[in-house]
């Protein structure tokens, strides 16, 4: 780890919390230099849902190499991006009656999010953007102006602007409907909001703390976007590609937004890749009105292509709705046998966590369990969530190990006295 | 091209003016669905600086794929990371007698420029940045505000704040010098212009038109920065890399940036990946200040270290000097012997081309040339200049070929009545 | 009135909703070139709260000119200026305990905002400013910043920044606490709302619909700010100088605000003046740091200084505090009698008014009045409210006439059928 | 004095300077409590062109107080507003072939400036003001966002946005030509910097340094705003009303400004009073959309229609010719027979000083100054100026008695051995 300290920036941040080198990884397991095994409960911040180098997707990828396949495109047309756009809309937005132009504005979430926030500004002409609280975007200027996290945000070094941030589901309490303050402002025209241009929402909020709003809040954000004319922005980059149960995590809710954000595991083995959707009658970007120079990564066309095919057979969708629900008693079992953690469940899918009361418990855990070979993150503004992101292709073997592994990392927590509440 | 004009929004670009499906490319040629070949003096907008799939480079990934080695890791230590780190710094910055912290910032030129920005604010505690008429950083909010092409600034639907653009070298006329004004507006204190936390700038102007600064102006650049406080960021994605003819753009001046941003060509093989060099003393980022997903492409770091090698031979920049000569001897014969174009060298090492006064006469070359079986692009804020940018990898006969085919695009150009000037 | 059309720019507007030229006012009533008698219950908007032309402060004015007193000072001290901060400090303040500075910022409302907002950024070095729902601050871009009138904010032609507004008192409803919802933004640190350097707010809210905020919310606002370092301003601009009986509005209350703003009736008698008091440890201001030319008006100082001599005497609260009780009661009867209006009584003291919910109902009756001599004007969003301004001095006859006025236009406007409510 | 230490805010300025309390004023001269005389050459920085408490202005005054006339009316119309109205037009708009709305914004310089830019950015849409180096055009934040300080630009303690600041004539060197700089950024599509709003300027720099733009300069700005439909505005508050010697200080420019905006001594005796003129075309204001409690200021009106009869003998603009040539004639000597100042002659008019390369001398001659009896400013970023501002009414005998103790002031700054320069 010297070499790292050594000459790599001070940002630096997991190889911290995960202060060992990593040599290799299959499936849901890495391992590190002394060939130390660990459980991947992190799969890179949701960018690995179908787990590390996919034997399928390594295949397509490595034959398309050695066949000297374009690597590199720009945004010119080429074989393994027309295939890939192929694939996407016959696999996953014809069957669920959607219909989206496809742009690729550069490999990585904050890039999706600032493309569609340029495309609402332009298509309304209005400069506000509502986002929410806790809400996590990017940490690019546009993006981070979204984002929630006083940190994050101060780091712009600058004040940042034309956003309004409302409450999310049960932001106030369980009880408080914030979407009745939301309306007030809107309907109000001496409210100091301004009717913005779009309001852009995770449906489960990965890194503000594993919130995930009810389908009938997400119901109600569509309604009241559609009666102002405001578009709706759902930033897919976290809960998408499956994480919570469904390909796009608004599925269930019966939504259906006018600009969908995926990146992450849109890639399919962790190559860098973004989409912006956009409803066909807003595209109306100029020729070049965005760009990127690796918004043609062709490797990632290649994987992404072969990850869609998990999404022809209807029993992955359900296999990960099994693994969700044992995850989720699991969890409860947890809070309800350990009430020193003073826990909460929290979220919806693979995308869960416990939300522990006691300051500082939940960095705690994730550091035993990294000790104990499970890799797993914290979440929310406080880091008062420990998060599970299993990959959605995990084994139920490894899966239980993983459960084990945390609950006695929890064990060892709460053993130490200064953290028993008495 | 169907396929694209139907699924993928109308923000594309480069595939209007290459209007063919590419399916292979090696070196310094592609080939598209007819098996047309074609000679690639694009190379991805600098992107594919050593060409298409090298091979030493693919074998190298490939070997590393089959090996299950770790494709994606956030910020976590791995042993690929660690070999380019390792590389990076022997082969390119001690012998160069540089220092600086490496940072991963996301892997795409406007997220590297993004991060150069915020730590020159949070350095100084100074919100502005000064940049440069027609530079050209990125298209996320943070970068677009200090890039000078109005279509591109207009596409942010929102008004930029907290830069100040000055004159480029040579911007008003050859003959004024842009930095007394820079100058003056520095040191009166009712100038309007605050003293800003850094200056943002290219040594030659890729996407602007392909200016050079001479490196008495780069130079004196460097001494108004140290006179006043104000941190130097050089953008070396499009220039750095050996475009210009050594590893860094600025090697020649004898400056030495406080920040450096590079992208494209670092990868090596147009795989995404992006570095943000540091002075040590400036490194102050909390951790986790600045992240993103894809800021652990390890795919990238096993292509970026095979392509340092590169670097380890004295005999590659020599040839690039070479072809550099020999490419600009031949646009000056071009400028010379087809007055009729108007036109005007342009540029440095292997990134240059012509600017003509003739009014979409660059297009309509760029346009003839690509029937022909060469791709080259234009540049500058009306589309003024057409630029070669070859593989530096590029053998002379291919070279050769697409000159004689540059040359056919001219004349079929100037053969039109409307452009002719009697 | 056609001399205005052809003169005057479009911006115009009172004289619209009063098309008459003025040319004599006495106390509580103007008289008009066709020697019509107007009764005034608009009171120049608060600005003439002790009414039109008191004879003692013409008479000290009159004096004074003759006397050949400075009349613009700039900051220089004179005699008038030494004479109003004695008297301002020995009337107001000392009686009060209250500990502030006095700066002259220029002689209207929006320049003591801008000042007091300056000032809180200056003294916490943070840029956000909590505002509220419906508050009313000024025209200049930063009171306008504050102002909730989405018409006036989109006058600006520019996105306004550095502000959170935040619910008023009701805002939502009468049940709901918005101040639950306010603190939960400021302790999550991921709620995208930073600590803001102050707090600004209207007691009762003048132009926004003379909403008054009941004295708990006003000490739990107070509370909250110390909690968390927020610098907490009251604009009395138009609530203060005795408009809600007292000469702060905020003194019944019971908090002490860290900025005060005055402008309006601090003048006496309509001549401009403004003054931003200051608690003494924050004012750090470098001389000279915020100024303007007729910061020193010493007409002004004259007319204030004798205005002051109102409050020595203890019945001018009693007297204050009749003549609100009596309007109110008088309201409320208006309200329950005519329950076609679908009317609220709203304010406080003698700044109060009906808020109607049948739509343009508040606007006819304003025009009913002022043809039958009452001048009288609307407030709100949606001009939803018709408010009763009258002079603080007025004598009970002409109040009594003033309501009977007011009454028939009720009637002549609910008997018009469109507004009956069935 | 100690009265003023204790009771205001450290912010006041000018009392530091002239540190005694005045009591009375008359034409040119002023008087303190000890009577002591005083001979003013700051005229409240231009506020009272036509001297103190002017006889006639006073008298009409005084009878308008007395008969019980409008004191304060918002935008009512009133007989004083008219009659201010006509004259105003009779006077100075027809006899100069001028054609302007009237709007009342506010009764100070930065109420004007403000709503200059909000007009103009309605009229075209676009936020971007161009303003010059040295400008000063108000405290509040849109105006301080066109003013060139950096001391008062801090004070805002918020970035300031969407202005460009463009060299003014001679702010690089006498013989470059900024304005040849500011089209080509105009020009370039690539420059950074979009066609803004409006150009916003003054004629000479009251604040910035008693700079004056050459006629042809202030031409071509004319020029280059139609070229690219900019509107242009003049900020005459301070070199306006007589001050350069024409009612408008643009007039033998032989310029035609979009906007202009006026206060000072617009109001005749130093009462509070702005206007900004409108081209009839751009008056697209709706009714409210910029107003002010103050507008209305009716003491003002009747002391401004009283000034405005200045205006009907040709004679006024004679004298103040001659008294502008004998100033400027004394100044030129004052340089030259005291080369150790190192002084140039600046300015135009009334509105004339010099400018001292030597350090911190310009503050001490006038301090000197004071003690002498007479009061004297600098401007400039650096103090670098001290500047004579006589009442354009002065009598010779006064005028020259003022410039005998400023000579004297010299001298005794002079012999003080630090200063000299060998």
């Amino acid at each position: 780890m010297k070499l790292f300290e050594e000459l790599e920036s001070e940002v630096r941040s997991y190889c911290r919390s995960f202060p060992t080198v990593f040599t290799k990884a299959v499936g849901a397991k890495m391992w590190d230099e002394d060939n130390k095994e660990y459980i991947d409960f992190f799969s890179g911040a949701g960018a690995l849902n179908y787990g590390h180098n996919d034997p399928k997707m390594k295949s397509k990828l490595v034959d398309y190499i050695l066949a000297d396949g374009i690597t590199h495109s720009l945004d010119k047309a080429t074989t393994a991006k027309g295939e890939f756009l192929t694939a996407f809309n016959e696999t996953i937005l014809k069957p669920r009656n959607l219909n989206y132009k496809v742009m690729f504005p550069g490999p990585t979430g904050t890039n999706t999010v600032e493309s569609a926030l340029k495309l609402a500004r332009k298509v309304t002409g209005r400069p506000d953007i509502i986002s929410f609280t806790n809400g996590f975007h990017g940490m690019t200027i546009g993006s981070l102006s979204v984002t929630g996290n006083s940190f994050k945000r101060k780091g712009a070094g600058i004040p940042l602007h034309n956003v309004v941030t409302m409450p999310y589901d049960s932001f106030v309490s369980d009880k408080l409907d914030t979407l009745e303050y939301l309306e007030r402002f809107l309907e109000d025209r001496g409210s100091g909001v301004a009717i913005p241009a779009a309001m852009i929402l995770e449906t489960v909020q990965g890194e503000g703390g594993i919130n995930a709003a009810s389908y009938e809040w997400l119901q109600r954000i569509e309604k009241i976007c559609k009666r102002w004319g405001i578009l709706s922005i759902v930033d897919d980059v976290q809960a998408g590609i499956g994480r919570t149960g469904t390909f796009f995590s608004f599925e269930k809710a019966g939504i259906t937004p006018d600009i969908v954000c995926l990146s992450k595991s849109i890639g399919g083995m962790g190559l860098p890749l973004a989409l912006t959707l956009i409803r066909p009658d807003l595209d109306i970007w100029a020729p070049g009105e965005h760009n990127g120079t690796f918004r043609g990564n062709n490797h990632a066309f290649i994987t992404a292509t072969a990850a869609l095919s998990y999404w022809e057979d209807p029993k992955f969708e359900q296999s990960i709705a099994e693994k969700s629900k044992k995850t989720k008693a699991y969890l409860e079992k947890i809070v309800q046998d350990y009430p020193e953690i003073k826990g909460h469940f929290r979220g919806r899918g693979l995308m869960v966590g416990i939300c522990s009361e006691v300051e500082g418990l939940a960095s705690k855990v994730a550091a035993e369990a990294f000790k104990r070979g499970l890799i797993m993150e914290t979440s929310g503004p406080d880091d008062e969530v420990f998060k599970l992101f299993p990959a959605l292709t995990i084994d139920n073997e490894t899966l239980e190990k993983g459960f084990n592994i945390l609950e006695q990392s929890v064990r060892a927590v709460i053993g130490k006295k200064e953290l028993v509440t008495p």
